[in-house]
């Protein structure tokens, strides 16, 4: 793609549609805007905009349309495959304005907002009401819904109860066009056209922008129960999962860290106070919920002796809130940790929950034949292991030329054993030249295809998903 | 759309492709291919294939495509908006020998089958393993799990469990050009690329034909306790229902009938040994299920109270599996006695939960003014209710002329209250006319675009969704 680079009358049209004081050409801010938390990345929009609603969104897109300039989203900048960076320069359109609970409908079980709420704000606020937004991913104390839809963000409470994109009912979206639309109805069934809501949702803010999402939310569970399940084998640990889910549990997080990963993260929480003795290879974190304590209970004894048939250590149940806190804290905290430790690129691969051993063992193996280490935690409850592979000891020759081929082979093994190359974080920038793993000719004809119906000019969020 | 009629070389063409065994012109099998259960429409394709696989389809679509012929899909033709009537001719394309359960994958809690598989056949597979596939419509005794994918069915479960596309993980697809794909990964979660999983599903053949599907499957509750809830007023019953949801209870049945429903299908179900008093309006069913038959004890005395509390009569328990059955199959027979009754048209409004009374009270109204009863019976739990248009003494000019302005009058009430004109049964030959109600020109367009990208020349199920 070739675009037009901005000029002084573009910009005085944006300040006529935004208003001069959202209308931005510092270099401070155009940096800011620039970077995201994928690796260090930085790639700074011309200019940025702040626009107030859906109206002025849809003027800037026809305006980029005219005059042949891309539109990169910038949500809350906490992506991890690069999705806000504005990798062709161009209008970055910053949604923080768009930042309000619309509506906590208690009768209906919904809720609109608009996509600059922060995640655990909203989950703040249904609870109070007794209500549950469950989708939690790690930096839910920072990042956007908005982000949350573009990129179908996970968590740990996936495994139990879905991905944002079980949640979304109807979505308000300006496309390239400049079209306003609704995808669907505030309802709980719908079949009713094609579904477009879960075609934007996980599009990457390639297809348009959402302005407005309606959500449905269920009763807040009662009670949590939380255990830590250390192995002296994470193979073992990986194992243990899926054989908990077989014996008909259903536990609402399972979560993984290795040896390394808890190493390098413990430093950094304060008020973690668990001893991890010498031999533990890994860390499981393992909740249930519900609202009778009892029930929570007998489950805990039942998930306790699975863990001891394959080997757990001393499985240590949190005492109390504080103690439960440390431990997700801990585990929040590990790819903060991972970044803080080296140079580093993050994997986000998923298979079908039983094959997670042999993916583990495979990382690893991979790893051995390019000379690179990698620290692996995640959701493995759900499949999803999130591989961060270090530059430690790796020269920079090997890092910068061989390494990617390393990559390729996890994602062919991730593609062998039924998964793919992202569960959670997305393809954006950074995985784009992976996907013809993944996608066969016609399956990618077909995806663009997608891409030039919504947007032909290409002018929204180019340089992601595709190459 | 203008089509060519089929010659005598395309039928030879076609029996090269499937075998003469499998290719159909005598007029019984196309008058048999013509019907489906909407209404009494009668459409029959000019011919009838019925391929083996994958590839046969792949060779029939480019045929089609080079000929300019029509296909239609066709399953077990149990459909309920004409969505398998060949209104243009042409070749009816009949999935029926792709009828295999592939895999029930206990370690993955994964199944992959082929689209002529009965639902409630995979269900019981599943469930002698101790596995659930919870999607259950009314039909699953005979219905196709490819109509299911298509119109993404419900049933009385989808309240705790969600409907079709809660379940489908991915899909592998013949498009119209011949292509085949798959269009996700057999993974819970997945951010790589546009969700064409779920713009396949609810999208009635008019995008592809859908040849395998994997769904994740969830462990099989252990215990479920029903209960039959009588309220002289059909309107409260309706409010009670969102009284249960919001007081943080999650029932898997909410069902509605109304007195009409009741009188119409008790003598169709022999067994059915309950006693309706004279001021009954309607009834509830409400089931509970779970794995703790104490805690399910409870949930039902909570439930019963909050129904007492919006002036229920006496709550019957159901005694034993015999009694729970003949509850079920009353509840399952009301379309067929409905139909049976009288002739009539089945709208299939859905509206956020707690605004069915309003939705209710409304449909009564709409019909007094226009002159027509209505027997509504449905999923009230999903705020999704069937509305049932009865000719009975209505003059035939009125019901041919005078009756689209009320149905219009209903589905803009739906709109209106936050709804869409279709739940569960799609939109397919016979609510195509009214789609203009809930999609405005822009909405309407996008979602020709996407038809007109996966189907260029419109083979592919014409005269369905869209006029």
């Amino acid at each position: 793609m070739s675009y037009s680079k901005l000029n002084s009358q573009i910009i005085e049209e944006l300040k006529t549609i935004v208003g001069d004081s959202f209308t931005f050409i510092d270099s401070e801010t155009l940096y800011e805007y620039g970077k995201d938390e994928t690796e260090d990345f930085e790639f700074p929009p011309e200019v940025v905009v702040k626009p107030a609603n859906s109206v002025e969104i849809s003027a800037i897109l026809k305006l980029a349309n005219r005059e042949n300039v891309p539109v990169t989203p910038i949500g809350a900048r906490t992506g991890l495959s690069g999705g806000a960076l504005s990798v062709y320069g161009g209008i970055g359109l910053s949604l923080e304005r768009l930042n309000k609970i619309i509506q906590i409908d208690e009768k209906n079980l919904q809720a609109t907002v608009e996509p600059a709420v922060i995640t655990l704000e909203f989950h703040d606020a249904c609870k109070e009401l007794g209500l549950y937004y469950p989708p939690d991913p790690s930096s839910w104390g920072s990042c956007f819904i908005g982000g949350n839809l573009a990129y179908n963000s996970g968590g740990p409470k996936a495994v139990k109860y879905g991905v944002t994109k079980d949640y979304v009912l109807n979505l308000e979206v300006v496309l390239p066009n400049g079209d306003i639309i609704w995808t669907g109805a505030n309802v709980l069934k719908n079949s009713t056209g094609y579904n477009l809501t879960q075609l934007m949702v996980g599009s990457e803010g390639t297809l348009g922008i959402i302005t407005k999402a309606v959500f449905r939310l269920i009763p807040y569970p009662k009670h949590v129960l939380t255990m830590l399940v250390p192995f002296e084998s994470p193979e073992k640990a990986c194992e243990a999962v899926s054989a908990v889910f077989r014996a008909g549990l259903t536990p609402c997080a399972m979560e993984f860290m290795e040896r390394d990963a808890l190493d390098w993260t413990i430093p950094m929480v304060a008020d973690f106070n668990i001893e991890v003795p010498d031999h533990i290879g890994a860390h499981l974190i393992v909740e249930v919920d519900g609202n009778d304590l009892d029930v929570l209970y007998k489950e805990c004894e039942q998930i306790t002796e699975i863990m001891e048939s394959f080997g757990a250590d001393n499985v240590l149940f949190a005492d109390d809130e504080a103690q439960k806190e440390s431990i997700w804290k801990l585990r929040r905290r590990v790819g903060e940790a991972v970044k803080k430790h080296s140079i580093y690129k993050e994997e986000d691969t998923v298979v079908p929950r039983y094959e997670m051993p042999k993916l583990l063992k495979g990382v690893k193996e991979i790893g051995g034949k390019y000379g690179f280490k990698s620290v692996c935690y995640g959701h493995v409850g759900d499949g999803n292991l999130h591989v961060n592979i270090v530059k430690g000891e790796m020269s920079d020759d090997d890092w910068n030329n061989k390494l990617s081929a390393g990559i390729r082979e996890i994602f062919h093994l991730t593609k062998k054993l039924g998964g793919t190359i992202s569960g959670e974080h997305g393809i954006g920038y950074v995985q784009k030249h992976y996907l013809d793993i993944v996608f066969n000719e016609a399956e990618m004809n077909i995806q663009k295809g997608v891409k030039n119906l919504f947007d032909p000019n290409g002018i929204l969020n180019p340089g992601k998903l595709f190459v």
